[in-house]
């Protein structure tokens, strides 16, 4: 038995109002103009993050993490709650990161602490962020329809490299150190995209962002809406650095769009609203269109196969 | 250094607006017509709960000690998240029991799920349950004054002995078992005293839960409400197979009250209330004073010296 699964698929017959049948990144709770949006996710180290890295990078991505299902919603955000699961040798040198990572995310960001626990125990460290924003309009997974066109907010696959690059089995592409600082920045650092709140408000049809991979997150919203999605490989944005580290390799492109942790936004949206987002930081990468799925055209419409959807952790 | 204390006083000053600077049980957020109040506790295994409970016992347990918090201060439920971080080992039996005690807690108190995050690791379950609530009236540790009454929901102390009973360490009052049931129910199913709401949210001054011990809690209250509180130790309810326990050692007595786990709520009443309140569930246990602290007085007023005020973890 998959326990996992097992957890999973019971856990969701204990859904109640506001959960969204746990199928969105959000609880949506009626408001008296708008919503209350609410996220939880929990960090591990050596699960979701590198063993030994429990310092002031884990607890401050693990708030940006955490902010970023906010952000995807076009919601402003209202706080969050920490729980804190301290190893038992945690040392000086990483209490004081820890609290300077959370205190650097509140500084960025606004988010300011409503509450939380701290507890220890002896495992790694475990950190569980709970955020909290206010949204005016519902946008879930689950909006899309035929027809609509799909938007990311940034380039994708840079946390991925980097984090390949932490754990030391990444080739360098530039000897100046310039790229692998992009690509840790984006694995370390991803930024919520609060400065999008108003585009996602006014024209997205759903939204998602993306964790898991761009392929297996478009699958998320291809699911919850009962769509299939297109999306065109060759439009689908990537930094300078990690086009470099492509090259003209398929199997590394595909890599990059498996691979999670860049927190981009994936919007769908009307053709009406294209006119609002050529200016913007989105880019359009395809289609929503009738069916089931997600697949990857390439430049005449031929579709490339991809075996590995997203990443399990 | 005490890196726990180090990083609870650096969380605080990321405190922002609805967090009470994290000095009450929840964090209040204005609505238009009350106040939310959202809590959130971890609990883990080994340190919260006995090592091996990882069952529909941990998980019904956690939930019912977080709605706690939202029961000490009148409000109503609104749902529950809840995110479990398993043990790389967790088996079949003790996943379906995990669900079964969710499960239980929803259909008691409607802890229904609004969210959470499931997660593996190599290290103990970790549950964390974050429970929000309605409230009409805000009730802080903070509210009580000079003058007040104290009075608590019921007998405290028959947590611990269950917890003791459970590992191994306290000797048999009753050779039917029916008290060893009693206390190890105490310690297992803590009831969130939501029966009490209507009475907690038009009386009280200030109210806590009665987590850490009733002498640590009310000391809670003191703090927050800069004055010292004095309970009658020979008012403070007990069960009776807790009062046989005792018998007359005054030491047994000094363990039960500063022992925590009961989740009784504690609550400061205007003394024009009292005539509400005596044929409640709410037993009168003292007043609060001018000063700092709390003493604990026999029948004719002395002080009781007390060594430990709570307990921790």
């Amino acid at each position: 038995m998959d326990e996992f699964a097992f957890i999973r698929d019971h856990l969701a017959k204990l859904a109640g109002p506001g959960s969204e049948s746990l199928s969105d990144d959000c609880a949506w709770l009626p408001t008296t103009d708008g919503w209350q949006v609410i996220s939880t996710d929990t960090s591990v180290e050596g699960v979701h993050f590198p063993k030994g890295m429990r310092g002031a990078s884990a607890s401050e991505r693990a708030v940006r993490v955490a902010l970023s299902d906010i952000a995807a919603k076009g919601a402003e955000l209202i706080g969050i709650f920490v729980n804190l699961t301290l190893p038992k040798n945690l040392d000086d040198k990483w209490a004081i990161a820890l609290t300077q990572g959370l205190s650097d995310a509140k500084n960025e960001f606004g988010a300011h602490l409503l509450g939380g626990d701290t507890t220890r125990h002896n495992g790694p460290l475990v950190i569980t962020v709970t955020a909290l924003g206010m949204a005016k309009t519902k946008i879930l997974r689950s909006g899309a329809s035929i027809g609509d066109q799909i938007w990311v907010s940034g380039p994708v696959g840079d946390a991925a490299l980097g984090l390949k690059y932490m754990q030391g089995d990444v080739p360098l592409p530039d000897p100046t150190g310039a790229d692998l600082f992009l690509w840790e920045e984006a694995y370390l650092r991803p930024v919520p995209r609060f400065d999008l709140k108003t585009e996602i408000a006014k024209l997205a049809t759903a939204s998602v962002d993306v964790s898991d991979g761009l392929i297996a997150d478009a699958g998320h919203i291809a699911e919850a809406s009962s769509t299939r999605v297109q999306l065109k490989a060759n439009e689908i944005p990537l930094s300078e650095t990690s086009k470099r580290w492509v090259g003209n390799d398929p199997k590394r492109l595909i890599e990059l769009l498996t691979a999670g942790d860049d927190y981009q936004v994936l919007i769908c949206t009307k053709p009406t609203a294209a006119k609002w987002l050529y200016d913007s930081a989105f880019t359009y990468i395809g289609d929503v269109r009738e069916g089931s799925g997600v697949e990857l055209i390439d430049r005449v419409g031929e579709i490339i196969p991809v075996l590995q959807s997203g990443y399990t952790h």
